[in-house]
Formats: structure tokens, sequence, C-alpha cells
């Protein structure tokens, strides 16, 4: 597994159990992150906004990240609150990219 | 209650219980839509695409909507499925509004 920092890093194509974090490799990129949690056993966090447009323009951006990292995530929309959850179905729990696109939503809210 | 076709109509504002639908009122109404039940006390239906383009722009097409009416569903968004979901906090329940913007999601599927 590579070491460089998540947001330095981008998706592959993982598949297969060995793919599979397991929970002191969960904790310890977790460290990397701010306000990601694990909840129902994906990375999930809830970010607010001041308005449906602003609501949704965030949508977009996350669905163009999720394309080019070819790792879309579950996404709640509601009026001005977007619930944010990757997992990772082709390693049946949580994996590295699940972590990368975590930290990339996480730059772009900062940018 | 105006009794015009859903799709003819358009929402506004509604506020109080005495806008909430009841029972026999909700089973009227559904008649008029195709697809649409009533879950967890909201009007919900799922929609499905071939792929996450048309998924979100599905969500967009939703979302000019719900800023014309004024009125804004909840949304899970999968890979290929969008799960949408009215109810009307203003009532605390069920109002025309949901079912008035279900038929125009409809008919917009439809075009």
């Amino acid at each position: 597994m590579s070491e460089s920092p998540l947001i330095e890093d981008r998706c592959r194509p993982l598949r297969g159990a060995e793919h599979r974090l397991d929970a002191p490799q969960i904790i310890a990129l977790l460290k990397q992150l701010d306000g990601w949690e694990i909840v129902n056993e994906r990375l999930h966090r809830e970010f607010r906004f001041a308005d449906y447009k602003s609501t949704l323009l965030f949508v977009n951006a996350v669905a163009w990240l999720a394309e080019r990292e070819n790792h879309h995530p579950d996404l709640e929309v509601g009026y001005s609150r977007v619930m944010v959850a990757y997992s990772t179905h082709d390693v049946g729990g949580l994996s590295r990219n699940d972590f990368i696109c975590a930290a990339k939503i996480e730059a772009l809210t900062s940018l």
C-alpha cells in the first residue's frame, strides 16, 4: 500500500478482500482527515451550506471528482446539507480509495 | 384545495397543519401519479439511470424544478439511482405541493 499522503495519491482499481482495510489501517488513515467518521462501515461526513444552490453546486463538484477518480460516493442531499459516504464495493468494505477521495473533498472545500 | 390536475398546478406557500393532507386525500392524489409511494410519511420514488453522468444530470434537473417551485425534496444519490422524497416541513406532513412536484418530475422523465 502506498504511503504517500492521501491528498497526493490517486484512486486506482482495487478488487478483492486483500485491499480491504483493517481497523488499525482505518484508524491511521482517519488521522489524516478532519471531521470524517466511520458510520455503518462507510467513511462519512456531513457538509452544510447556506442555501440550496450552494448545496447543489457542491454536489456537482463532488461528482466531478468522483468521475475523475472513478470512485463514487453515496450522497444524501437536503436543502442545506450533503452527507457524503464512501465505501468500496469491490473490496467489500473500506479501501484506501475511500480515504483518498475524502481527503480530496476536504481539500476542495478548503480552497 | 385546488382541484386542477397536479401537473397544471404550481406550488404555493403552505404553512400550518390545516394544509396537511389526510389519508383519503393522499390516496386520491396518489392515483394521479405513477410509481410513487408513501414511505416514512414522505412521498417517495426511485429513478434509475445507465451511468453516473445521467444520474447527476437528473439531480440537476430536479434541483432546477425545486428552485422554480421553491419546494425541495430530499435526495439519495447513488451511482445509478436517485431516491426522491418529498414532504412539507411547514405543514408537518404531506401537502399538495409534494404531489405537484412529484407529478412534474414524472412529466420531466417522460419528455
